[in-house]
């Protein structure tokens, strides 16, 4: 049988799976096969992450990432990073050459420890000069990173020292502050984590980490357009786009902190379904708790970071996106015609002859397209899906900002791996208690003129409880 | 005499009026002439709306909406939701086909009590499948709405059952999460009131509530156009613009609580003349008294909720509005011509022959068309002008996302009808002092090269008072 | 030598120089010489700035622009606003008509106490009508300023007063409300700042002052376009951009106030470096010290204005920015060529030839064009470099919303003359320790695929450490 799964790999330049365990399985290094393989088994549990630092504090956990390893000379924790072009994988599909460091868009996170000393070598081998600003880090005016102004650039091949003591903790970042709209357009960029010495004021379980980008990756190309100011294909958490984006495991009961900083274009506002959370801190630092303020959506600002924080008490698969519409879609988001309300039986046809990878909104939505993949629909080379990814109940209309917080009773306290689809509960999945569309008797209203119930009579908004009809739900 | 409002009256479809009273009106069901009529005289005190419900709550005021009712049985508060097309109208003279709920976008409030149980039946009579996403609710998995991933998507025709029980107060809304781009950018959402318990904190008298939105209705058509991010043409308090949308009616020395939902594509700032309010309370729940923050203006972000709070203490006829000054424009507020400073005697008249509705910039700035409607200039069919409305003293040179906060002594509780303009007191209006565009001798610099005052000699702010000039102005 | 500034300065209108100190120079009246010409030294201290106002505030220091005097009779402090067409300088090499008051944009700062009586005139100077709006200040309604609404336009020629007893205190502003989408974008706008009568709850060192904007002028142009919504060319703090924007200098251990308001069209995060401050209020007051909220980023909404707060603690030159990467430019900052990758060798100077001031982005990036500006490139009259300003360091890669926040110790109250470019203490700069592109044995990771270090054997980040090379720094 021909399933979306199926097609995408077929027409996905490596035929790489769209598992979203598939990067993190990769970066653990659980599997020794080809990239594009699935692995047949889920990976073991990534060995390490259950520790603690000997410094005493949990690891943070970097959506689709990873945390750089550090030396410690002479009482001073030694870093390198390295600035350099990178080929790199939005989603099964869609690859570009990027900017990055180490390998990675975004970089390794840097992880420490107030009052720990940092070295830290940039090597640049990029084609350009470059510069990395350590954004909410209070140092020496010399190590600020700002090209030209607080230090020379850093010249094709050449690596410069940066040196400092951490006088603070909190959500930080770093980036280059030279030709900066360019390189922070190719995604140079990366998470600085600073955990208090005096360990967490309330104690945290599960720390996620991630930065919120857009790129104008058009249609068919493979490198982004830096010179584009709002009109973007891809928005990405830690430089990928959902499916690809991992699910956020989280333990019923844990406190978890999710930190988000955002070097985009946008300001996102940034939504958890159903579990209110308090914003607790930013790259100024972390709040006095009288401060901590509850918030279904965050707005997270261009050079702002936020620190979620939150108890789940519900166990399930919680959408966690970008509330912007266009967001939580790819490439083809905007700007495609619109005949809705049009029949258009023939005509895409014709059109795609000519117009290879068009594609129209449907006469009544676009929701069409998402079962209608294995017509054959399909973008331009090396463009994604506007709307992908599979769930338990059918196509999650999505792509973009969007993943999964994944909660569960009796996970084991760092144990990071996808747990699968949610099983709910009997009864606990909203049903279909009918398939008649003149069912129940609504009260509706002219949306102008003097109202009028749809029906004369009651204004009873239900009928009596007809048995259910849940053929197709948990339990 | 052709004034301006006779004239767009005899150019819209209909002839309908430009009184903000009128959608009300037609609303409360207190004519039932033709819609397209004025009511000959005010209407009655809306029956009911004194009133406090039995659970003891002052129920909200939807601007421009209405509260859907409900049925209890068997302690269940029922509640019937149907999507589907509707006939909409922005204001006379543009309407639209849009998507929504029970005849109306946006759909009718669901207003209820913490600690209730509620059943809510969604019939889809859209062509397409849909969902329904209560945001920001806790609640459990499966009734979180998000097609594919929480339950199966609600197919044409079916109607599904949402069942939860209300475990905390606040400010939500609803909306479709299955091709959610298409769905919200047609109109689907709503309100979801959750009213605290135990009674309000601090009691509430007055409480307001709407959503912010945009619309891509390009001058000419009749359906939004749900592939556009950013340049949309209609930007709107539930679904209106001004001078459609109702004025916030409120008694001097009231405590009134207007609550702000956001589905748009923008973060918009809104913003309230003169009366500094607190912001009290979020999607994510009611803050504590310690935390409500004085604004001015508060950026609300799509997928964002804010309370706003304030006891007004002058009484008056308050402009409230988004300060992005595109969106208190309607549909040709850019992208049109700019010929400032440019002399177009005759040239515009030209260009009309062959363009019919085009409209320069003026020479001098905009406000001239303001005043020259009645030669004759108007947009494409179903387009309203840029700037419309009409004050007390003149035009008022918006359209969009503007309306006005109406404060009066002695206003009964629940009394929302529409005042009037304000009466203001004699010399508390701005007057006219002279007529000598040579008036005083003001200092002046120069903005760039040496200063100079404008006149040699005293830096003189003002002339000795002369007599006032007022013609024209209240008292 | 042909450096970047001679090169500037022969082909801008004028020759005007780009030491940012001009501007304030001829502001404050300390040379006599052609407006065109660099000053030969430092001006003199602002004669008055070092002085507290009779009623005991310390003057705000509006950044690039000036305090409007006033007289006071019977007790009332009465001013006068001039609305006119004037000449304005963004930067040396770029002027535009421009609307703003007193003969210039931002008009002047209004400064008063809380308690006082004020009287405002304002005379009308345009070509068009037009009303003032006293942004975020409690008062009655006639004198709110919304033309048609609160008052009669203010017709061309004519003068009105506004009068009212100051409530409160803050940080506020004026703006048109009247064809209020032109005349905000052509640059009407002013602050209006209200000191405590009773002092500082806190004492204030240094008060700056400042707002946000955008200007569609494009290039080549001589006029800002108001019709555009999101799409703009100059991005400024007080209509300027850097390197024409003054420093804000501060000494070290003084408690610092930036006041930001914002009268654009984009919700702008501003970022401070390294110092992080704290928001004490907004345009709807002054908030208690229980709510002061720790940011190193804080968005300041359109309609919005912010207080930031801090205690430098280190000495140096702090970026000082919005932290979107395309307000850092000019006028070329978006929509040009992405040729990133590609051997341009031979093409540009072709394409030149017919489209005179074509900048293609370089094979490697941008930052090229900063060093080859020597090399002829150019852009359309009247439009500045993209990236402009030099440093200690070299050039300073930036445009738009920057400039510098001077920390220095010993610096003598009310002293607001730049210091010039910070000294660095020895070995307090980012160092150059190689010039080799294979320092060191980095970890790299795959960014899909099977993680693979870069080098076979250790992860271990750093080399020894070899000798310093640091023949360029500060020391």
């Amino acid at each position: 049988m021909v399933t979306r799964r199926n097609l995408i790999q077929a027409i996905s330049l490596g035929g790489a799976g769209l598992l979203t365990g598939v990067a993190r399985a990769q970066h653990e290094g659980h599997t020794t096969s080809p990239p594009t393989a699935v692995p047949a088994t889920p990976p073991a549990p990534p060995p390490g992450a259950l520790k603690r630092h000997p410094q005493g504090y949990v690891p943070v956990r970097t959506l689709n990432g990873w945390t750089l390893p550090y030396e410690t000379k002479d009482g001073v924790k030694v870093f390198h990073l390295v600035a350099e072009e990178v080929e790199h994988e939005f989603a099964p599909g869609c690859r570009a050459k990027c900017w990055g460091y180490n390998g990675t868009t975004p970089g390794p996170t840097i992880e420490a420890v107030e009052g720990d000393r940092v070295r830290i070598y940039v090597t640049n081998r990029l084609g350009e000069h470059t510069s990395v600003h350590w954004h909410g880090i209070d140092l020496p005016n010399g190590f600020d990173g700002v090209g030209g102004l607080n230090q020379p650039h850093i010249k094709p091949g050449e690596t410069y020292v940066y040196e400092f003591t951490l006088k603070q903790h909190g959500t930080h970042m770093y980036h280059p502050h030279a030709d900066e709209m360019v390189q922070m357009a190719f995604g140079m960029m990366g998470l600085f984590i600073i955990h208090p010495k005096d360990g967490e004021e309330v104690p945290i379980d599960r720390d996620y980490c991630f930065l919120l980008h857009n790129w104008a990756l058009h249609p068919g190309t493979y490198r982004p357009d830096p010179s584009i100011m709002q009109d973007f294909d891809l928005w990405t958490f830690n430089s990928k786009v959902f499916p690809a984006i991992e699910p956020l495991v989280v333990g019923l009961g844990e406190r978890v902190r999710i930190r988000i900083g955002n070097l985009s274009m946008w300001n996102h506002p940034i939504h958890l379904h159903s579990n209110p959370f308090w914003v607790t801190g930013s790259d100024g630092g972390r709040w006095p708790q009288s401060q901590w303020r509850r918030e279904a959506t965050e707005i997270i600002g261009v050079g702002q970071m936020r620190d979620y924080e939150f108890v789940p008490t519900e166990p399930g698969d919680w959408a966690f996106h970008c509330h912007m519409a266009h967001h939580v879609m790819n490439a083809m988001g905007h700007g495609i015609p619109n005949p809705t309300g049009v029949d258009q039986s023939g005509v895409e046809a014709e059109i795609r002859k000519m117009l290879p990878g068009y594609m129209a909104m449907g006469k009544d939505g676009m929701a069409e397209h998402a079962g209608h993949v294995a017509m054959g629909l399909r973008g331009p080379d090396n463009t994604l899906p506007m709307m992908t990814g599979e769930g338990p109940f059918g196509p999650v209309e999505m792509g973009g900002m969007f993943t999964v917080v994944k909660v569960r009773e009796g996970l084991a306290p760092g144990d990071y791996r996808d747990p699968g689809w949610y099983r709910h509960p009997k009864n606990q999945v909203a049903w279909r208690i009918s398939s008649d569309p003149g069912f129940g008797n609504p009260v509706r209203r002219q949306p102008y003129g003097p109202p009028q119930l749809s029906a004369a009579g009651s204004p009873s908004p239900m009928p009596d409880m007809p048995g259910m009809d849940h053929s197709r739900h948990g339990g």
